[in-house]
This record gives C-alpha cells, sequence and structure tokens, in this order.
C-alpha cells in the first residue's frame, strides 16, 4: 500500500528549509581542518583474482586526518583520464570486498567506494574503518544519534567530511579526470552524495537513489521504520533534547544540501519506501538547485529500481559527460 | 543460535539414500527426450552499457524444447577457448539483467546464468523464462509441489533438464572449452548445481552453496521455514500423498545425485542456516562420490560465506582447472 | 482500527469504470469456445456416510474443455426440481469433502460446490482440480498474477469460464429448475460469483460476500495484505508492466462485471476488512447494475458477517426466490 | 518441523499419574450436588431455517444449577430413539448457530452442542452462557487459572460438570437411545470430552481430537503457546503458587481422567501441534484404559485431521455403536 | 511514526458527549448501596524490610462490600495529618509489594495503592483481590467486556466503585488530612483517576497519566492494540451488541467524568501512542471541567513521560496543595 | 517452554574455563592505570524533591580518568558509617532520575546507582555519561561488540574498570562504612557486579540477578536474542575474527570473574530466560569460588523474580552483613 501522500502532492512538496545562517562557513571551516590534517593517499595494489579490473585498496584521510578505506577499481588496462564515480554505501554495510562492486568499472569509469567510518558489521557488507572519533554522549544503537547533542561531535559530521575528502582523493589519482568525478549512493549513500553534491564545486553528477539523512522532522513523523527510528527513539528518553537535536540536524539535512547543489542529478524514489518515506526524498528533490531529474517506482519499497535503476543511472551519468 | 546438529555430528551424518532402481534410466530417457526436442541455441549479442564484458542474450531448449533464457557473458576480447561457469538461481529469482552477473567474466570465465523457468517475480531478480508445462494438480503457491504427485510431470524435473541442456549448450559454444565446465550454484542453484553434477559427465568442478533440495524428509523434521516448508503444507493438506510424494522426490534428491558425482566439488553451509537445514547439506555432501570439501560457516545462516565464499569458489574452481 | 474511509464516504464511492471496448465481445467467444470444448457432465454417486443428504462426485468441462471437479449434494429424497446454489470457493481452498458443505442442501436447495483449478494446497481445504494450463510467464507465487501479462492466458480467464460452466451444467441437471440458479461465494468465491453474475443470464440471485478481484489498482494502494499484494510485488518486480497488467485486469475486473449483471445481488463488506478493503467492495456494489442490498459489519475484518452472513444469505435467497 | 519428540517415542510415553487420593469422591460429590440443583431442561423448537434437520433451543441445569446453553439437532423426520453425541467445543468458542452443527445430524445422530459457560467471545462462534460463578482470585486473561487457586472454585470444575449433566441431559430425552450416547470434541473440547469419558458410566464411544488440558506440567515445558501458555504466566506472577496449582490441576487433568474411562475411544494428534504437544496428548491416550486407537497426522499442526478426522470419526463412531 | 491526529487539531478535540440521563442518579444509587455494605478498612502493619517508610496490608471494603486490598505507605515517623495520594493500577497489575511504591511516601505524602479486583496475574505487579461478582455473559479474555451487556454487571462498575471507596478509606485514617487527597494513575489508573475525579467532592488534585477508558467508540476506530481492542473483538463477535454496549460504556466514560470534575487536573498524553490514542485523551482533557493542564511527550508512544511525568506529578501535586 | 537443558544438568553444569595467562596482571595493570588518572569523586547535593532521601549528583573518575555519573543515595538523616550498595544497570539502561532508585536507601542504605558510560538512550532510563573513548573498528550497533578486536579497547574493559572505580569511590565517602560494600545489578549490571567481585578485595556481598556477559561461547550457541545475538551478528560479517573475539572475550567473561570472587554472592536465573541462558547463568554460578545461593524461577523468563528477587535480595545483604 501507498505508504506516504500521492504522488500529485510529493510533487509539489518543497517545506520551508531551516538553514543555519553560518551553513557554509561551518562547513568551509570543517573541511579546511580535515585538509590540513590530511596525509597523502594511499593505493595499494590488491589482487582480486579478477582479469577485467585492476584493485587498489585505498586509504586515504577524512576528518581528523583519520585514515579511511576504500576499494578502487578501474577497468584493467585503462590508461585514463577516466570518468570516476565516487560510491558511498548504504547503512550499516561497510567497503566488503571488490567483488561486491564490479559495475562502475566494468562501464568503464574509475571507481572508489568509500568505506563508511564504524559501519559494516551489521549486514553483509564488512567494514574495515574505526572511527576513532568518541560517541560522544549517550546515543541510541546506531549512528543516527552519535554525537547528536553537539554539532560538531556529530557522527555524520565526521562521513560528510570523509565525503568530500573522498572526492578530493581521487581527483589527484593520475588515472581521473578531475573534472569527470561523479558522486553516487542509495540510501545512506544517496544521503551523504547529496552532502557532497553540495559542498563539493564542479562535480559532473550526482545519483542519489532513495536517499536517507533527508527532512528529518518529516521522517519522524511519516515513519516508524529503522533507522529514521532512532531518532524517534532518541527524543523519547532524552525528552528535553528537541531543539538541540534538530539545530544539529539542520547542518546535516540533504533538503539544505540540495539547495546548495549545482551538478545534474538523478534522483530515485519508491512509493511504497516506508523507510525513506517519499515526502522526505521529494523535500530534498523539489529544493535541488541544479539540473535535476527522479525516477518514480511506484510498486517499490526502499528497493527502489534496483538493477534497473543501476541501468538507468550508468544512462544518466554517461549522458551527463557526454554533455558536459 | 545453533538451528541443527553440533558440528561433530553433522560431519559424520550420512543417512541411508533412497535411490529408485531406475534412476538412472529415468534420467537417462528424460534427458534423451529433451534432446530430441532441442533447437539449436540462440546467443543474441546484448548492448549492456559495458566495456569490460560481452554480453548476449541466449535462448537454449530445455526441457521439452521448450525455450530457456539466460545471459551469457565473457570478458571482452577473450579468444577462447575459455573455461566456462554455469550458473543456476536461488529459489524465486530469475536472470535479471547482465549488470547483477559480473563476478565469473571478471574473474576471467565464460558465464552462462540459467533464468529458472517459471520464476523471477518475487524477488529483486525478475525472470523471463515461462513454464509452459501446466502446473499439474493443485499445488502450495510455490514450485517445490508443482506436479509432486508425478515424477513425470514434476516441476524440478523440467528444471534439471534445463540445467543439462545449458551445460550441453555452452559445451557447444566456439569461445567454450567444453572440458573447462563447472557448474555453479547456491540454495536452490546449488541443488540444480548437484543435480547437474550426478547428471553431467566430465563437469570440471561443481560449486554447491547451502544447497536447497537435498534430504527432503529430514528437511521437513528440521526447519519450519519456507521453502521447504512448502512440502510439509501440502502433505498437511493431501493427507493421503506422503508415500507418492518422497517417491516422486527420490528421483530429485541432491542426495542421490551427489552419490553419481564424480567431479571435483565446494560446498558450503552455515550452522545457523535454517532455510537450508546443515543436516540436509551435509547429507549430500557426505555421500559426494567425487573429491570434496566444504566450507563451514559456523555463525551464518542461509547467507553462508557471502562474498567471501564467492572469493573460495574463485579460488577453487581456479584450482581445480588448473589441476585437470 | 478502520481501515478504509468511513462509511459515508464508502457508500458513494463509484469510481469511474475502465471497461475495455470488446469487453462483451472477449467474453462471448471465450465462453463460445469453452461450451464448443465441453464434454457431457458426469455425476457419479458418492458415499459420504451421511442420511440427510445425497452426494454426487462431479465432473464437468470449464474452459478449455478441462475436466473441473466438484460436489453436488441434495436434500436427500427431494424430487425437484430445486433451486440450485452454485457456490464458489475462497482463495487457496479447494472442494474439500462433502461434510464441509452442507448447509445450502440443509436449506433446501441442490447445491454444486464448484473446486477451483490449481487451488486447495494451501489451507484446510483440499482441491482435486488440477490447472491443465501452463503458468505462463513468470508469476508471483499464488494465482493472482498467473499469465497476466496475458488476458488470454490469465488464469481468472480459466477460473470464471469454469463458473459459467458450472452454471450451465446444473441447469441442465433433472433434479435442478434452471429458472431458480444462484451464485455464491465469499471472498474469492464473491469475486467469482460476481464474474458470473456479469455473464450468464436469467440467475435468481447473487451472493457476493467480501469480494476479492475487485478494482484492482485502488487495492493496492489501500492494502500491503496478501493476495492483493501479489499484484504489487508482480509490479515491484517486473517494473515495465502495469500498463499491460491493468489493461488484461480491465476484463476480470468486478467492477465491470458488477455493472453487467441484473440478478438481485446481496454484498456483504467488513470495515476493518484490509484483506479486501471495503472502497474495492463499494466499487463493485455502487456500480452494480441489477437490484442489490449489502450488510456492512462496523467491527469485521475479512470474516465478514461468518455465520450470520449465512443465515442473511439464506433468507435474501429465499426472498429473491419468492420473489421471482 | 517437528514440535515435539519423535513418534516413536511419543508411542511409549506414559509418565506416572499423579492421581490424589480422593479423586473419584472429589468428582462423585461433585456430580451429585450438580445433580440435586439441576432444573429440568428445556428443550424449545428453533426455525433455522433448514429443512434436514429439526434444532432446538436447549437449556439444561450445569453446575450449580446454573443454566447452559447448547442447540439439539435431529435430522428431521427421525422418530428416534437415536444414537446421539454430545460435543463440546474448543477454547474460546460458543455455540454460534446451528448452521455451524450439520455434520451429526447429517449423519443421523441426534447431536447437543453444549455451550461453553462464559466463552463465545472470542473468535467465530458466539457463545450465549454466561458463567454465574465468580472468577476467584487473580487470573490471567483467559480460562485456564480462573479460579486455580482452590479446586472447588476452578473454572474447569463448573465445565466438566456441565459436560456429564449434558450426557444426562440428553439421555433423558425421548429421541435420545440412553445406551448409545457419544461425547465428542477437539481441543478443549476434547479435553472436556476425555473428563466426561472418565466420570460418566455406560457411554458408547468418546472421540478427543487434539486434546488440550492433558499432562499440565510437560505442557508448560514443551510449548510456549497460547492457552497453555496462560498457566506459565500465572506461575511467573503467583511465585509461591506451584504447588498448589498442581494440585488444584491432578483433579483435572486428562490423563487421569483417561486411566478412568471405559468407553471405546479414538484420539487424534497432529505431530507439529505446538498448541497441543503430541508428547501431552499421549500421555492421555497411553493411559486410556478402555479399548483406544490414536489417528496420527504426521504433517499437520493443531488442525489434525480436520474434515479428515470427521470422516474418521463418523466411520470409528458408526462401528463402535455397531460393536456395543 | 505519529499515531492519530496533528497536535493543533487534538488541542480542539472536544467532541459531543453522549452522557445519560440518569448518570449522577445512578452512581449515586451505586455509590450508596456500596456503602451500606461497607466494613470497617483494616490497616496491618506490614514488615517490608524498610526504614524510611511504614507499610501496612490493607484491606477496605469496595463494591458489594467486597474486601479490596492494597498498600498504604507513609514516610517513616510522619505524624501527620499529612496529604494523601490514592493510586490506582494500569491495566493487568495488581499491588505486588510496597517496594515497588516508594515514590509518593518518598516525597512526603501517606500513599494508598488500590489493589485492581481480579487484575494482578499478567505482568509483572502480582495481585490478591479477587473479584467475587460473576463475569456474567460471555466476554472477551481481559476487563474491558465483562459484563458488558448490563450497565449493573459491567466489570468498570465494580472497579470504579472501589476507587471512591478508596479514597473514603484514607479520609478517615488518623494520619490522612481528608481535604488533601489526590487520586493519581496512568493508563487504566488514569481513567480510574478520570472516574474518581467526577464522583468524589473535594479532591485536592487529579493526575491521569495517558487515560485509558476515554472516548470507546474513537478508541476503536483509531486504534486496533490491546486492550481497546477487546471491544472491538466484542462487538466483531456479538455482531447485534454495538448499541447495548455503548449505552452501557455511556456510564464508564473518562469524557463523562472529566465534565463532572472540579479538582485541579494534570494530564499527560504520549503523540504516539497506540493504546490510548491521543484524540481519546484529548476528548476527555478538553471536556475536564476543573482547573487543568496537560504534558504533551511529542516523541513518547504510551510510556509518556515515564520517570519525567513522575517528576512532574510531584511538583503539580505540591502546587496544588500549596494552592489549595 | 524451557529454553535450555532441565535443571538438574543446569545444576551440574561446570564448564571448563579458559582463562588467560596475564588475567589477573592484565586487570592489575588496568585498574592501576585507571587510579593513576583519577580525579577527586564529586557528590553534589540534588533536590529530587524527596523527604526521606537525601540524594546526591556523583561524577567520579572511571577508566581513563573520566568522568562517570551516578546517583548517591541516602536515609534522609543517617549519620553513618553505612553499609552501602553500588548497583550497575541494565543493558540500554542509564542512571535516569534518583526517583527510580528509591529501594536500597529505603532498606536503610547507602546506595550509588552508577551510570555505564555510552548508554542511556534505547530504553526507559536515561543515561548521562559519555563514553569518550572512541568505539574503535566497525561494531555491531549495541555495545557488546564495541573494540572487540583488541582486549585493551574493548567497551567492557572501561565499563568493569568504571565498576571497581565506583566500589572505590564509595569507600572514601564519609558516610560509608568501607567494610561494608556490596554491589548488584541485574541482567548487564549482574556480570557487571561479577566483575566487580572477580577484581575487588574485601566487598560484603554480591548480588547478580540473571546476569549477562557470562560463557560467550555457549550463549551463541544457545540463543539467537539480543544483545547476546550482537556476538553472533558480528562473527556472522567478520568471518576471520573468531579466534581473536573469544581471545579478547576470555578478559571479560562472567565465568573467570566468578573463580575469582570470594564474597558471599546470591544469583538468580529463569529457567524460561532466553536473553540470558540458563547454562550461562550456571556456568558462571558453578564456578563462584565464593559462598554462593541462587534462586531459581522455574517460570520466568529475564524478568526473573522481578519485586521477589528485590525482596531476597535485601534480606540476602541483611543476612550476609550480619554474619560479616
Amino acid at each position: 500500500m501507498l505508504v506516504d501522500w500521492p504522488l500529485d502532492r510529493l510533487r509539489e512538496y518543497r517545506p520551508d528549509r531551516n538553514e543555519p545562517d553560518d551553513f557554509r562557513a561551518y562547513w568551509r571551516n570543517t573541511l579546511d581542518q580535515a585538509r590540513s590534517q590530511a596525509f597523502p593517499a594511499r593505493f595499494q595494489p590488491y589482487d582480486a583474482g579478477l582479469v577485467t579490473v585492476e584493485c587498489w585498496d585505498v586509504t586515504f584521510a577524512g576528518f581528523g586526518g583519520h585514515p579511511v578505506r576504500g576499494w578502487f577499481l578501474t577497468p584493467r588496462g585503462a590508461t585514463g583520464p577516466l570518468p570516476c564515480v565516487v560510491e558511498f554505501i548504504g547503512y550499516g554495510g561497510g567497503r566488503s570486498l571488490p567483488l561486491d562492486w564490479l559495475h562502475w568499472s566494468a562501464a568503464g569509469y574509475a571507481h572508489l567506494v568509500m568505506d563508511t567510518r564504524g559501519q559494516g558489521s551489521n549486514g553483509s557488507l564488512a567494514g574495515d574503518t574505526p572511527d576513532p572519533a568518541p560517541v560522544g554522549g549517550p546515543a541510541v544503537t546506531g549512528f543516527l544519534t552519535r554525537g547528536i547533542a553537539d554539532r560538531d561531535g556529530y557522527y555524520y559530521r565526521r562521513v560528510f567530511t570523509d565525503a568530500v575528502r573522498a572526492v578530493e582523493t581521487v581527483r589527484e589519482h593520475p588515472l581521473v579526470d578531475p573534472d569527470r568525478v561523479v558522486v553516487a549512493g542509495g540510501s545512506q549513500g544517496g544521503g551523504i552524495a547529496l552532502a557532497a553534491a553540495g559542498l563539493v564545486e564542479g562535480l559532473a553528477a550526482v545519483v542519489a537513489n532513495v536517499p536517507f539523512l533527508c527532512h528529518y522532522r518529516r521522517a519522524t513523523e511519516a515513519t516508524g521504520a529503522a533507522p529514521y527510528s532512532e531518532l524517534t527513539t532518541y527524543l523519547s528518553v532524552h525528552r528535553d533534547a528537541e531543539e538541540r537535536v534538530f539545530q544539529t540536524l539542520s547542518y546535516f539535512d540533504g533538503v539544505n544540501f540540495a539547495a546548495h547543489a549545482t551538478a545534474p542529478a538523478l534522483f530515485s524514489v519508491g512509493l511504497r519506501d516506508a523507510v525513506c518515506p517519499p515526502s522526505t526524498v521529494f523535500a530534498a528533490y523539489n529544493h535541488y538547485a541544479g539540473p535535476r531529474d527522479i525516477r518514480v517506482w511506484p510498486y517499490n519499497g526502499h528497493e527502489g529500481g534496483a538493477v534497473r535503476q543501476r541501468v538507468e543511472q550508468i544512462r544518466f551519468v554517461g549522458e551527463a559527460l557526454a554533455g558536459s
């Protein structure tokens, strides 16, 4: 059954944004600080037993100069400069092994898969990147409320900074054409991609599938499903924290990042998605400041278009690059 | 928690087999008949937008001369003759799109993914192959009891025949080395691979991950989970059918196919797998007549080793081919 | 809690119908073809160990001349011509044994219970009628999407034709008064009864309890429960099939059959019925072209009025026959 | 999956019984007292709109002289004396309407369906008999622990007494042959039938399908399902009550009633029945003191043989009566 | 997610009340009758092993002169007269032991915890008070429909009368100041407190947290959760009982009691409370005739403010007493 | 139903322990380091609005000199030296407010409730203590696998050290008699109490209710419930980590702490406890090196004896202190 408003209403839903005055300054400072702590990225060749791709085990400096892992894959024998997709991972997953990430290199792209710090122990995708920062105050098990009492200690501040640093890392790689870098992801990965889209200049394209991390307040009203439920749980226990929490979140809302983005973007949404309710996705989509398109999957939940969306992504990115 | 016996007991579990006297004759006749109805396979080039692989949309003649679909992928530019993996799909899934099947070609193999007739509408992998045979008598929704009242009309007779025909199809392909064909799959795909292993001569290797379709009677005792539960449901409704059902199944039991197999085989099992309980997997493994190894994942359920098992498969198949 | 709109809104809900131009021609041809393939029905006496009823094991020719089973019961010693109720069964059930069908003969009617082809393995009512037609393309496990890609191969084309043939069968029985034939059923049986009501001339009455198979598009929006969920699942996997699917369904929608019906009809609906949401029932009811009444059970789910509805049915049918 | 021990072990399971010394005296006194409070039964003709059966709305004096309701059905026109089945109802259900109880009269029997006092509000079968006795001490919602602190106030003391009084009531009816009275029921009804079997002399047959109310202590160990779980819940809250509770229950255990029964009995059991675990059924069966048989349904849960068991009942009762 | 209307709408929701003409007379007679059957309350010293409080095991005469149990606690050494809180317990719970009830005496109050007759076997709080009145007609397992066919036999008639008697009991205790008696409770206890608020003159304050037993008809529409679901279940089985049931309930509706209350009241509500939906709470709150305040917990379910609400209660009661 | 072995077997279950050679040295070093980083504890008077107790908001130095919060309560007016109970909290909970912790001071004890670092956002008990240490490597959401790859960074190293420091803190408080300090807790709190029992000299008594954190390997085999399931999940994702994980855990196993404890201990266990399976509790109990007793609750799950166990605790501790 439909889990949110009818499509007509969704298409017109463009709620007021709540962007802090110092939003841009805050992020400029955050990123500058990270850059100042960065070490040179390491690309260590990795034998995945594959003949059509070359793999590297990547370590680059993320937030706080913390080492962040990833896989870098290229079509074997490609000489570059290649367009490059930087991909972010869904909630709970980690970078796993290169075998799980063959699609973009098969399509002719350099491909960096960024491990999400601290994640990669819950599902099928194991992770390798610790989060050396403390959790901070008490938090709901999960990641959405880690450090939420304070914008500076909030977990996604570190993750979004890692994402920007990932883009900067590939841009310096000799096989990559720095003008043809794409950010992409689904669910949490889509939310991270939106953050990168709002924080990085000159991206060639953005792909945000069924994005998480958008329009938090509406999310708590529209769904009881995890992981947005972590937020509700936190507020149900820490009964005085509401104002502070939403103030923190205003620095990390995909709706606000969307309003600062300029690269062509492809969104997707499932009208029966109770995990990332359609109204939260359209809130970001309708505020997206660059060229934008959205693929609506009317009978799907959080899986959205699945492999069909992958095909559309490849086509969309190809056309965006051709047009750029 | 553990869902079946302790590992020590599992390793020694080799139950009596119940093979019909005419098991081999039955299958010889079945396969001969299918071959007599076969039309030449079609390999139609398919543009999947990929640069590292070449793809073909395959149609070959399965049971009854029915057209069965598949994808054929090779490393782009490979000239062959290549070793080839014929892969069978888990319960409910279909061939989807080539983007979902990049791993074996990336590892340097020709790769045929066989659509499972009638399946591919329930999960994330869409299918394209109708099953033109009638369901036959009333059956539990699902596939396990379709036509189960009669060995000749049983659904898996058609599927297993399709599988043998898939092997025969790739063996005739100019890019494939017919002496280096491997059958592989997980869950239902693993059960189909075991059937092929028992029915086809001269395979180079067999991979059966957490295989389904083995030791049915034990399965109904050891688990209440789908899809083995379809069998229990059928017998709970058709209260006189027990003898007839298990007689039919004796022609389709992975335990019996295993006893006729000779190629080196890699099994895997999850000790917390309530879908395909470990005792049913070890029953087949311990009767396997060829060289055999098994990877035990002590903390996993039906996902078994997931990508880690994929890595092991590639290594195992590589070594098997090197040794052959 | 209420699962759909308030009763006031439901009573006025009469959505636009989507009837294909050739709806009547399509069905005329379908039925003519079935009649042309028919063999004479067989009524074999059956000893159910009962003293107040006589039973026959019935086999009549349904769609494609396929043999369809049923039970025929009459009050023992009745000489006729009797009014006759043709009853259709709920989703998943089969004809079971005569002991399960004593109510209409006890009330003085001849009673034909039609087995639903292919069903009768999932619940408490075993079935005996195979569906000799192939499933056709991949389908969700269940019956609602079998052959849905093509109106000619759609499962319910066969079932609805069987239903018409069942009426024609009893009309030729010497104990039955052909002018006093009633069609009845609940849930799927109610949907089939509506189809028969729209396709058969001269019925004496129609009983459609909590009918399934009505207003499919609304159903996918209003409920996530089985079996309407099969439709959503199908469309979630076969992402291009929407138009084709709803075109097929327009030939099989209770809303359209209702608009062609003329016999007096008794509907029922449960306002907390998440299986067949009230709006889908009222859509058919409000389009019903003959005399009509509906029994609203405000606190019930899909069970509707249960035995209380049975009592009302007997009263309604008695009055309809008295009035005819 | 199997929910209890393997069948071999079940067949030999005959646990020690724990029968109080004054078991027989207790029940003699209880029944004598009820008889002394009895008023003459009333059989009021009831128009159920049926032509093959005659119906009476029955009120007879149960425990404490409390009025207990029931339906009495006979094949219309039967002159008697008829054999008569007294039927008891499953947990939560009430007598509903005659339309729900056509099977025994259809088979040629007089049939009394006894309402279970206080029940008939939870499921599909509405009840009409209040329980005028107080619940007594705090009890788990449900019936199993009502008054359990004291054998004299225990709920099933009243129900079992009602059951004996029901038999005595039909024995005095002019249409009934008092030497051919059968007690029957399933689940709770089977447990009540066992109680009647142990308390009433000269019954012609006993039918106890998947009986409840047997071997309580084992039940709390073997299942967590309702309604036996009410007992566990009670003991989990009233932590000092264990000895007292099991002392009360020793007067109400089907195992003890079975040991005093003499009429031929047909039991049934489902090997996957988590509601009334097989070991509790076999405990009663293996202590049954009269001629006995059991129908094992290996693939069924609490539904046991369903209509198939009904057919067997009719056959068994017919043979028992023929033999008597 | 939000489970009822938005807060704005809730704040204005003041539905028509349905108060019977003889509401006040009915309760006057009921209470007068109970008083005429009362025996003197017993306060038996109880050694709970505690040093800061004194405890008494209380037995007072409730409805029908039935003995009702409770605990009476005072700060050890207090000489009085003390303000006193009479507390009622949530659904299913009993008085447990004094260790569970230390908060009000710790805050300086005399404290009577009233056992709820018949309850205290389902959860963590054991009860000791039988309900000597019969259940009456068939009822859904639970308490909400016990005796619901008749206002005089309805379960909550006895409980509400017990509550009034509890207040009268403490008012006569030498340590208690009868002008400073407060009634309090959460969920069912809140509903009972509202009843007492409407029936007792001169209370000093009322605390009704997330109250149950308010606005029954809306409750059946707004939630499917227990215990309001007992009402829906009853009406789903007893299909003719609707009018009678709601007539009975009109004598026991918190909305009506609220309209007769005069003492200052503190309500609380959880906007995600599916057990006692916010609209039912606001219906009572908005009809409350005395000074009133409500604490809205926007992210909480039925737990409402939990310990935070306890702190607010203590503060509110302290201020109310200071102001009186 | 029973969830583990029968009681007889449990009573004798004393599995081999796996204690590292440097277990004692490891902990000595860990604790010495913490002591070296400690700052003087702060006891800030807190107005909880209570008259029978005095409250202090406590901050003491735990592991790494990190500030750990707690509440300190004494019977108002007590002059000491008082016996003191240090209480640890169940999984997920925090120190909440003093109103939730009145029992020990009511019984005449000084009482320190230690906040569990990082916890207190998931349930009803809010926490106030951040965990300033990083989570370390990827971990399952929850606490059981935080830092599990390395004994030095393991989460419970910090918690257990906090617990020892809590005891040391109260021993220095002027109102506390350092020779009469008791450690107590349930579930996680019971596991922490066992750790303290093994690490602290001269405790007067130990109370470990249904303790968690014991015999981890058995726990993963015996239950699939949270939070032990976090361990299984971790090992299902990090498939090479088994040896390392269990090596880490050998430093944190209640079974090993029990073997070093000397103070009189009261355990409790619920035979239907699927959260902390009885075999894991008995493993610790049967290795406990001091005087020991256990209260078995045969019909309870993880709630164990609840308030009844509280009463027993107070009695046990009273006797232990009297005897010491």
